[in-house]
């Protein structure tokens, strides 16, 4: 683990961001707060959010070309869906300047680095990062500082890399991480791809797939879905709303990790579903105690808040402690 | 649909609740502030929650043995796990009065009416209720008077019930539920038990498995689950903490509609899992774009909060509109 105690803020002179959704975004908004950068250039896909990006200040400079964004840049960082990285790498190659650190924001690790490492020039480091942050918003106007706050940010540094200089660079960006209020964790990729497919990718996958079943019944209509949705399925729908070209990246890139954690989930499901059907009640009651131990250790593990209902009850309808008088 | 336009608060002299948990707590501290009751008579099945019942001012008097509780009482409902419905009413069937309403909170109807009806006497009103609302909290404690606001409230009236007298229960049991804040509509036992195993039963019985199959993998520790639980997983454990006995006592007794649903959901998964393996990116990108839209209908329909992050993010660090200066 990086020692958190021992960070210096660091300081980039010129810091390049290719996509400006929800984490590039947010980026923008945390580097100015701590500091980070003299110039952020911004690269956008459409014409659209490179407006919005100028217009409420996120960049200091926005470029219709991603290689003139990257442009003397010390650090560039991918913002975009894992999918195109590797296209983006091969376009920006000829720009990037001797020393510079290249890395992204993927979801997924083995396969980005398969994707982009070949295009990386020597004398530029590559350190893929994973920050652990997001809402299911998407587009600029959707970032704000804090998302990465608490939060973790994961590491896979490339195992092949040992030089002074990359040592320095994976130095250099875990203390930029910890500047955006990150906690910061090393690991290996493919041990990463694994870790995200079962804390992400698979409760993703399924809540798409709850809202799709619901969404295509014959015997429950869909207004009937929303209308009663505050009984669970409502909690379903948040990651059900997530960027749609993101997660198909996502899902297309971690296949073996994916599917190998489905297969587990599928497997225990039957069981479950047989305990059902065969009115095994000592079943059901023993697994749902223990995966209410599970949960209270993320609260205590600060990964989650206990408040009831996550404070989606109105904000002027606070419980009150007692109301006996 | 219940006329909620028409609706004179009604006002019982005596109310009984037969368990304190959330839902009974909650309903204490509703009819309270509405003023519903001249005199809530509690029972509860342990001396722990008797003692904070009275304590916390829940109730006017705490009764030991169901029975004595609901000894003259206008109103009773019974607030326990759907599973010790019908040994409640058959222990308490002498107790009741002439042309009092008799009514529960149970989340599922057929099971509950084929348990309970029978011990009915002639001249007590049965009215099943189910209020969509909760939290994963339980216990005495965890009640608050705004848990039924704006929610969702469904009366599934006895269709061999035509009297004059139980239409005029229903009509006073719509105005109680309609003054603790709910919005109130009647429907079909057997279909309201099937909208529930979607909306309800099916989404909790996912994520009990989900977070099961999580922490029983060899390849990623449960340390990893709970630390990177912010990726998507954390999503999926409010509802896995949810009280383990009503649960268990609603999967036995919704078995059919629940096993239904689950067979269509794994139905779904099955055919998303071939699309990961073959590569199938537009089928994935089509089904997460339409998951997207009923995210945003649910959210219009007022049962949801627009806020990233359910306000999960600390208080004191909410988003800036524009961080820019």
């Amino acid at each position: 683990m990086a020692d958190s105690a021992s960070f210096v803020k660091p300081h980039f002179e010129r810091v390049a961001l290719i996509g400006l959704g929800l984490i590039g975004s947010s980026l923008c908004h945390a580097m100015r707060r701590a500091d980070l950068a003299t110039h952020i250039a911004g690269h956008a896909r459409t014409a659209e959010t490179r407006k919005v990006a100028l217009e409420i200040g996120l960049v200091d400079t926005i470029h219709e070309d991603a290689a003139s964004a990257v442009q003397d840049a010390d650090l560039i960082i991918m913002c975009t869906p894992v999918g195109v990285c590797g296209e983006i790498a091969r376009a920006i190659k000829p720009a990037l300047k001797q020393g510079a650190i290249f890395s992204d924001v993927g979801s997924i690790k083995q396969a980005l680095i398969r994707d982009v490492a070949p295009h990386i020039p020597d004398g530029v480091h590559f350190v893929p990062v994973h920050p652990i942050a997001g809402t299911e918003q998407s587009g600029p106007r959707s970032g704000f500082a804090e998302l990465f706050t608490h939060r973790w940010c994961i590491l896979t540094p490339l195992s092949d890399q040992k030089s002074d200089e990359y040592a320095e660079a994976v130095r250099l960006l875990t203390a930029f991480w910890q500047a955006c209020g990150s906690m910061v964790e090393c690991m290996d990729p493919k041990h990463h791809d694994l870790v995200l497919a079962i804390t992400s990718h698979v409760p993703h996958l399924i809540a798409y797939n709850l809202v799709g079943t619901a969404s295509d019944l014959e015997t429950v209509t869909r207004s009937e879905v929303i209308k009663y949705s505050a009984a669970g399925f409502r909690d379903s729908t948040r990651l059900a709303a997530s960027d749609p070209t993101m997660w198909r990246d996502v899902f297309l890139n971690n296949k073996d990790a994916v599917l190998e954690m489905l297969g587990r989930f599928t497997e225990d499901l039957s069981a479950l579903q047989r305990a059902i059907r065969w009115g095994d009640g000592d079943a059901l009651f023993d697994l749902f105690t223990r995966t209410r131990a599970v949960r209270r250790s993320i609260v205590e593990a600060g990964q989650e808040t206990e408040e009831p209902d996550f404070g989606r009850r109105h904000k002027d309808l606070a419980p009150k402690e007692d109301s006996s008088d």
